[in-house]
């Protein structure tokens, strides 16, 4: 068991000392759950940063490690910690949930005459419920919080029994179930807006999707958790990623819920349900993210991957913004629609991906797939890689026939070496994060500006 | 991969095509879900039981296997299997929810006109949560989802790195946070109805509990998981217990549907929603009992035991029925007092507790705690198990100088064999089954017929 050091003992007992004083606070003056949300996930942070150092070992000898193959000496270290964020996240959105609703209850309460008391006396004696709160935010809780129980299990399977790839993919969309049950009981709203240019064609301000629009929000459960998952193969580009994806998500709800903006603005509740469970979600990914980092200490395993895609499949489609999420999710979208020639075999695909560890350099170098004198690509395949190769989103090696001999393989990661030349995996981490976050940001600028041209009025005003 | 045979195969097709039929005909014709619930834990059982074959070689390979000590010939077989059960049963809840849901849905739907639909064009547009209806019932669901779904993963981390004792017993605690939650947000209600005897001492019918009754909430549902942990040992009865008992609350919440009394009854809500929860488990569990029963194929684990108490701890609570749940666990509160001198250590504990497999007569018979002549038992100690003995609550060895040497193990099993003498292992379970059915059908009956004694009303009525 690795010791925290005295420093980190004692910058993680000040952080909680102070967050707890907070939520004292908060609960005592029945004051804003957002304070209450920030404070419990400042403590998931101080939680999971403890937990993760203190349940390497026992993750280890479980069978839970792997070695680092981007490292001079690759030691074991702790997989699937992942598994340590899901549980402290779980824990926390639960112990949130009374902050939350702790003005409601008030206000209820203290409304409570001598009467209400004699109809509860009669309500206890037969056994009936006893519905005191409007429950209707209370449900996208209980079922998010279900749904992301539901994904951390399947995660869990995942790591223990190594699934085929074609099962794994589809493992989200079962996690998604509760979600999707939610969905339908509650909302059933399948309609879309028709943006503007297209109304004439199909007749209408809103088209009904009806049972596509449940593929629609189990394609998005699917994809969110797999295109995190493949976007992978570097120290903290896991975490890192899901933390921009997060603090962007919440940018985006913080829009709404801007006092300049006229309040109660309709879609309020949607971005602070969005927003409280994505603080916590910021909060122990942070923890882990100092763990992952280069060089890593743990592993993340693809329980993590799963759980933090489902966090913002949940946020995105519970709170009605999931065309917004997708947003987003371009570099994923990018690195997803840039493998399919490898995930789905035009191509040969090496069993990894990951970039090239130089061991006399020190440095990151694209991974390549190699085909073999017997093997060799069909002609037109070969003469689209070259094409791709002259628009610079591959490199690829030629022999004296022009027979295409080698590729680099088709992920973002590599197609960043190509550009940027070998890099120390830290630097490469940066890089793709930074442009992440630039691509995100962009992404919001024309959500909220130029959705305009498209549709009659942003949501936003 | 074990197959199914012939018979099975085909018994098990037929089943699954006829609760298919059922499920599609309650869909078009907006029919009772009851019979929905019953279709669909028919299917949880073709399921499960096939899942079990089928995964068993898996769960072994990646170390899920233990070997039964009373059989002859021991050989390794999966453990942990309840983790099927447990996947299987919050997909077959899930899939519930749009069938337990329809009619509501239906009648809201047919209600709308033109004017809804404008308004819905708005919201859709702003982004506003779309609640079209009554989420009270629903709020229970998720979070009853979300519970079940957390110990199961509790469960399966308990499976996996072997927690020690102390920490296991209060895991289903954390799992339960989810329905204290809901509990607390939604109904809030502390007060418990005082016999009618003790009214004059507290001065008022009702009793408001306060922090106490979330203790007594968090009890139970420590309680119920590892009550059924601690009476295990003999092939079937983890599973076999648990179906006793949920059979037993089924038949109770029956009590309060039954048209012969007034209906809609106060409480018929509450025990429809306990039916919807345990009818599925019901189904799930007897495909593993299948499996499970002497002699054995596969083991259960710590993730069925506490999963099953949970669901139990589920319905009691959100059921409002957590006292009545308490009478159908006699058996269980009487090996958990009776073993508590061992748990506490006041007599020296093995490691294993089962009963004692006789390899010659190929029955089992008692097994005993030795204490060794340097580790002599303390004489007040000695003194109360003989006077045990005589009782016939125990069996104790004594040496020439009336030192006690050795007794009986504290568990209801090895009780049960210094009672009736040595027994085949199946054979015990069964005889440990029919006094549990009859001690609970025992408890209901007492329930409902002398609480008029103790309260001015049965709630039944």
């Amino acid at each position: 068991m690795q010791e925290l050091s005295r420093t980190e003992t004692y910058s993680l007992t000040v952080l909680s000392g102070a967050c707890l004083a907070v939520l004292v606070n908060a609960w005592k003056s029945d004051g804003e759950p957002l304070f209450a949300s920030i404070a419990i996930s400042g403590i998931g942070f101080a939680f999971t940063y403890c937990l993760v150092r203190w349940t390497g070992d026992v993750f280890i000898k479980r069978g839970y490690k792997g070695r680092d193959l981007s490292k001079k000496n690759p030691v074991e270290i702790p997989e699937a910690m992942g598994l340590v964020c899901a549980l402290v996240y779980l824990l926390a959105v639960v112990n949130f949930l009374p902050f939350a609703f702790k003005r409601d209850i008030v206000e209820i309460t203290s409304g409570a005459g001598n009467k209400d008391r004699v109809l509860e006396a009669q309500h206890i004696e037969t056994g009936r419920f006893l519905h005191r709160f409007p429950l209707e935010k209370l449900a996208s809780y209980g079922f998010a919080y279900g749904t992301l129980a539901s994904v951390t299990i399947l995660g869990i399977l995942d790591d223990s029994f190594d699934m085929r790839w074609r099962h794994k993919f589809f493992i989200p969309a079962f996690a998604a179930l509760p979600m999707l049950a939610l969905y339908f009981v509650d909302f059933g709203v399948t309609h879309v807006v028709v943006p503007a240019p297209l109304r004439k064609y199909v007749g209408g301000e809103l088209i009904d999707l009806g049972g596509l629009y449940y593929l629609y929000m189990a394609a998005i459960s699917i994809f969110c958790p797999n295109c995190i998952n493949i976007l992978a193969g570097v120290n903290g580009i896991e975490v890192g990623q899901s933390i921009v994806i997060a603090l962007l998500i919440a940018l985006n709800d913080v829009l709404y819920l801007l006092p300049t903006i006229h309040q109660p603005h309709p879609a309020a509740d949607s971005h602070l349900f969005s927003l409280y469970l994505l603080l916590p979600f910021i909060g122990v990914s942070l923890a882990l993210l100092k763990h992952n980092w280069f060089p890593a200490k743990v592993f993340v395993g693809d329980t993590y991957c799963y759980f933090a895609g489902m966090v913002f499949a949940v946020v995105g489609i519970l709170g009605h913004f999931s065309k917004t999420l997708l947003l987003l999710f371009i570099p994923q979208i990018f690195n997803f629609v840039y493998s399919a020639p490898q995930l789905f075999a035009i191509v040969p695909c090496p069993r990894h991906r990951l970039p090239r560890f130089n061991a006399r350099t020190g440095l990151l170098e694209p991974s390549v797939a190699t085909f073999a004198q017997e093997k060799p690509l069909r002609p037109i395949v070969g003469e689209v890689l070259k094409l791709l190769h002259k628009m610079k989103l591959l490199r690829v090696q030629v022999d004296p026939n022009g027979r295409v001999t080698e590729t680099t393989n088709f992920t973002i990661l590599n197609l960043w070496l190509v550009w940027r030349g070998p890099l120390r995996e830290d630097r490469l981490a940066v890089e793709i994060l930074v442009m992440q976050a630039i691509v995100g940001l962009l992404g919001l600028w024309v959500r909220h500006s130029l959705a305009l041209l498209l549709f009659t009025a942003d949501n936003r005003f």
